[in-house]
């Protein structure tokens, strides 16, 4: 049983999230600090996800390219706030040979092999991006670049945790430039949009649109969006930024383009990413004691058939006419043919990787042209005919996609509340969790003490914010919207 | 005129290749030596290539996974054959923290921030992966494992070419696991096909299939499988490659199994890689002096539609008819608006970037029911009927396909000569160039004595080489098949 197996989310939430990673096969960590290797169902998780994210940036006239992992130093320094922002976090190679141990076994770095100028694994590619923008823009008519790259990038963390914190992560980043400022901020929420809604539609995962604080900008941007999940435990994951960088690349890497006017300009720039992170929002947003659960947008296994007892010819022929029905509608399935394990094994096995439907054939249900189903989100069994099964279970994935989302919205919902007072603030803070709603002053040392004293920070002024009077709830100082706060990964 | 930027082959044949790469817009050096920048339309095609194989490996039972970047340095010692094979080629990180510089501006290496034990960068990934089977096979039931990982990979080159050497390179690598000998051996020569089938059906670039000698096998393998390709200028381009790693990386790694009989082995290995190396192969088998020429299953536009002089109603209305119809039958197909550029001009930058079909539609030709057309591979001009179009362009795109494997296949067979003595030899690798076929007496002193004397290596020992007594052509000892020499990239 899975519970014999995963701790349950009650007693310990971070061990129940490390358990599903575990035993559902996504990802494990490695002999390298800080990085994992992301397991065969994991990564075909990842892979659906990444190709639908690559289809919806194609579709909106982006594409992909590739730009080398290693940035010189010295680039780095260029856009001052950016060096800060990563200075801190950066794998450096400063050396490219190893020679035999002079004095030993193995192998030692070569010291007469020493780079002149260190190179940094890329933490994000603005730079050497912005670097090479310089000599692709010319004019007006180069204008937009709108380019995204897949890639691995390194930021070395101290404290991590299988996708949500890891020292090398896969992402996608974007890096485009415009000839406009307002067509530069409209890529940003475009995109903005775009993540919200492959968030929604795919993963099943609600989010909230909003600008971050000064406080919490990307290094090196004017504004960054970002779309906030509420993870089952309360806290708030961060789950994409979209950045809008004006013109602060361009002028550290000197890009300037001719205008229509042939005046010369500063390109408007933007920058946006998702990564590997989205994996542990998946998890957090849907999963439960029994194991994972995965919307059926992003299941690798949509529907997986278990024969009962055992497979045999009646059984087989049944399972082949079922499987060939799925397939002519695009629905990924499996038969579990495997006779060694007892169909109790098999059920629990699925159910802990979340696969959304089970189909149980056998011979005496088929006598009666009908299968028993099983729905991995709310764990109902049904039986079905045969006729038209194939129809009924399609309806079936669509329902279970739609439930997720319903059911995790109405968990946020349930975990968002306006606070007007402090002391109500720091309570719901501590023991309900989820989002808080209140007034905020506008400034960063009002953010800064509030987190000192709740560990809650501004997640983000969110876009829908309505106008209203109010008042900070730390510091009375007056307030025209509400803020979210809330404690976050 | 493209013969106006791009030097012809006749004349240099690396400034034509860097031309072609430069003017196609598939890459460009970057400011990292020896790391280039994939540009979106080099890029475009990678992709092609890669979801192809990717099919390819996933219908064989192939699954995908990732593995970190880093490798720790005691991990590459661990086969003797392997760290003497890179070594001296890899990028070695020894801190994870930048700071202020204290003497100055920017960023230096923050000294106290030295990793205890130094990463390197993967130059290829079977020691951390079969670090991690160690974990993952405890007996036959675990066997086999079929992992492919797409990844980025560096080994420090000095002299570079984009695509054909980089410092750092895109690839996939696969890493299987065995219980018995023979099963891997049939793993690395079913991939070797597949890698084959893909070279000459998707690529149209025909391959030797064949094994390498002790001295080009891969450090730590038991035997190295190829395809090797002949390149327009005589050379040769070792375009995959196949590892049977024996027991090798399971002895260095301790990874043992229980067999069906209960009995403890040490489990089979192989590995085996493609990389954006491919590009190259595919701009030198086709290519020529007017740009590049893309065989049509992998070219991201596979028709392109030129306004002629100008789009105007007429022409939009019958360009939307033509387009539809296209995409219908799954061809890619762009329409070049560009009022700014002249047909002229646009019909060379097309043939520069190696589009296979150019219709051009004008008002005078649709009056007449017709539009032009021009293949890009013999650049032939004909004209068409609008009736049944996409038909006829469907069939012209695997004619096109077809005839360059052809062409490639004859260029070859040209450029392969059977050779019995020395001279001969000589003369040949100097002067005519290509694959010489001849008896080797099967030592590595003879193998490197000839690349001495002629700089040509042994490619391969071709699967299919029939048996026949013969001489080897330097030491007239005892040889009882032929193998190819060539000069290589």
């Amino acid at each position: 049983m899975a519970k014999d197996m995963i701790t349950e989310r009650s007693v310990d939430y971070s061990a129940w999230y490390n358990g599903i990673v575990k035993h559902a096969g996504l990802a494990e960590n490695s002999p390298v600090k800080g990085c994992m290797i992301i397991k065969p169902y994991g990564f075909a998780i990842w892979e659906k996800m990444r190709d639908q994210l690559d289809k919806m940036f194609k579709e909106t006239g982006h594409v992909n390219a590739y730009f080398p992992m290693f940035i010189p130093k010295s680039f780095l320094s260029k856009e001052a706030k950016h060096v800060e922002g990563f200075a801190k976090e950066c794998a450096v190679v400063t050396h490219h040979r190893l020679m035999n141990d002079p004095n030993g076994d193995g192998v030692v770095v070569d010291p007469t092999a020493k780079l002149e100028e260190e190179l940094i694994v890329r933490p994000t590619s603005e730079t050497i991006i912005w670097n090479t923008y310089k000599d692709w823009i010319q004019s007006y008519r180069d204008l937009p670049l709108l380019i995204n790259q897949w890639a691995n990038v390194v930021r070395w963390e101290l404290k991590t945790r299988a996708f949500l914190r890891t020292t090398e992560f896969l992402w996608q980043e974007g890096h485009t430039a415009h000839s406009k400022q307002q067509e530069a901020i409209d890529e940003t929420t475009m995109i903005l949009d775009l993540y919200a809604k492959f968030a929604e539609e795919w993963m099943a995962m609600p989010v909230v649109k909003g600008v971050k604080t000064a406080n919490e900008r990307f290094a090196g941007a004017d504004d960054t969006y970002t779309i906030e999940a509420l993870m089952q435990d309360g806290k708030a994951l961060q789950s994409g930024t979209s950045h809008f960088l004006g013109q602060n690349f361009a002028k550290a890497f000197d890009v300037r383009f001719l205008n229509e006017g042939n005046k010369e300009e500063y390109v408007w720039a933007t920058s946006w990413g998702v990564s590997t992170r989205l994996m542990g929002g998946l998890i957090m947003t849907h999963s439960d004691d029994d194991g994972l659960v995965l919307p059926p947008n992003l299941a690798p296994i949509q529907v997986v058939i278990v024969p009962i007892p055992k497979p045999n010819e009646v059984i087989n022929e049944a399972v082949d006419k079922i499987i060939a029905d799925l397939k002519a509608k695009g629905i990924s399935v499996k038969y579990d043919m495997d006779k060694k394990k007892r169909p109790g094994f098999k059920f629990n096995e699925y159910e802990l990787k979340g696969v959304p439907v089970r189909i149980a054939v056998g011979k005496r249900d088929l006598a009666e042209n009908k299968v028993e189903i099983k729905r991995r989100d709310t764990m109902e069994v049904s039986n079905a005919s045969l006729d038209g099964l194939a129809d009924h279970i399609e309806q079936l994935l669509a329902d279970i996609q739609t439930n997720l989302l319903v059911k995790a919205k109405n968990f946020r919902t349930e975990l968002t509340t306006e606070v007007d007072d402090f002391d109500t603030f720091k309570d719901v803070i501590a023991n309900k969790g989820g989002f808080v709603s209140a007034h905020w002053d506008g400034t960063t040392e009002t953010e800064l003490k509030i987190k000192e004293l709740t560990k809650a920070t501004i997640r983000c002024i969110p876009l829908d914010a309505k106008e209203e009077e109010g008042k900070c709830v730390f510091t009375g100082k007056p307030s025209n919207k509400r803020v979210l706060f809330a404690k976050a990964y």
